[in-house]
């Protein structure tokens, strides 16, 4: 296991998919199946395949191909679902119920330890069996628990604030739904689901179509 | 505007980045920025800013910097946000709400015309103030609206015939929640939300930071 050291960004990024469709295949009874099967399904290349899983050793056999389970699990583990991440919700507005309901939470080895709201009328409520607890308790719950990742669902405005009792409370991860870029020291990662993004770029593209389309009318 | 024809996806993707610092901008009163500064908040270089927005036209006053709601409004026609798009949400699930719900719907020109799921304890429920339908009723809802964007909130078994369901309704835009990735024809865009990948790579750094910590123990 000694090859996954320099592993870049662009191949870590394609692990979740391959994972996926790993999953997928055994759903479907696959036993095994060849890079260029592998490659077709995903719509990457046979080489591609070769090149990216060979960062993380020797999983494949001439001629034979993946075994789609042993495969599944190698890249299980390399993607650390082989652990339990202790995680906690802030903000259980519309964003925060979807993410503790979210089905795959506990299948990724994720448990969900807390969730926090500063709004009275939710504080008391319970979501996947767990009490919605006042805020203001977010810091002594951070200093008797140990939380792996931070999931932040509260506004734009109140979320660097949140961002940093969850880092000064030893949160190393955070996954964040606020339209902001938190400022973080180096050993915090975040990943963000911006959404309004991904909605600004779909709008974009639709409408230069649109706009593709009244140029042809046009000429 | 005929500079914008050949627009890189990178461009393209940081257009939304853009747009949002602007309105933060507006938000505290600012009225001029030069691409320095606007620079070092975004976190790209100055020249790459200046690069980008010469994309769409000159924007930029040498000395003066850029006027901010000039600049916002000119993103904003870009991005197309000056139009109105008719929009349907399939599958009325934790996610079909937190989407309903999403509070910059019409900020961004968005108008929800139409809710649809199969589980009969949903339909007839209100969200947003509309009628959660009998997802039997989209194919002739689709045929009697045209519809610009379709949100798919389905399970991953079910997306792909939603998503046929939708293109095959006059559906130019999806926007996708269900862990797939779907098929359909040149000319309609996917935009996708994949919340697994997202956190399936946040737990990847989080765990390849404790190897290194393990290593640097055993060194």
């Amino acid at each position: 296991m000694e090859k996954k050291k320099n592993i870049s960004m662009a191949v870590i990024k394609r692990l979740p998919k391959y994972h996926r469709y790993l999953q997928e295949l055994m759903r479907n009874d696959v036993d095994r199946i060849s890079s260029k099967e592998l490659g077709e399904k995903i719509g990457f290349t046979a080489s591609q395949i070769r090149q990216d899983l060979n960062c993380f050793g020797d999983f494949g056999q001439q001629g034979y191909g993946y075994n789609v389970r042993d495969l599944y699990k190698q890249i299980s583990v390399i993607l650390g679902l082989n652990k339990e991440y202790k995680t906690l919700i802030v903000g259980a507005g519309n964003i925060g119920q979807a993410v503790a309901n979210y089905s795959r939470f506990s299948e990724l080895g994720l448990s969900l330890k807390g969730i926090f709201d500063a709004n009275p009328k939710l504080i008391g409520l319970r979501m996947r069996g767990i009490e919605i607890q006042d805020i203001d308790y977010l810091e002594s719950f951070l200093r008797n628990n140990s939380i792996d990742i931070g999931m932040i669902c509260v506004p734009r405005i109140n979320a660097q604030k949140v961002c940093d009792t969850l880092i000064q409370g030893g949160v190393k991860g955070i996954w964040n739904f606020a339209p902001v870029d938190l400022v973080v020291p180096e050993d915090v990662i975040v990943e963000n689901v911006h959404l309004s993004e991904s909605l600004l770029t779909l709008i974009y593209l639709l409408h230069k179509d649109d706009r593709e389309d009244e140029k042809k009318i046009e000429d």
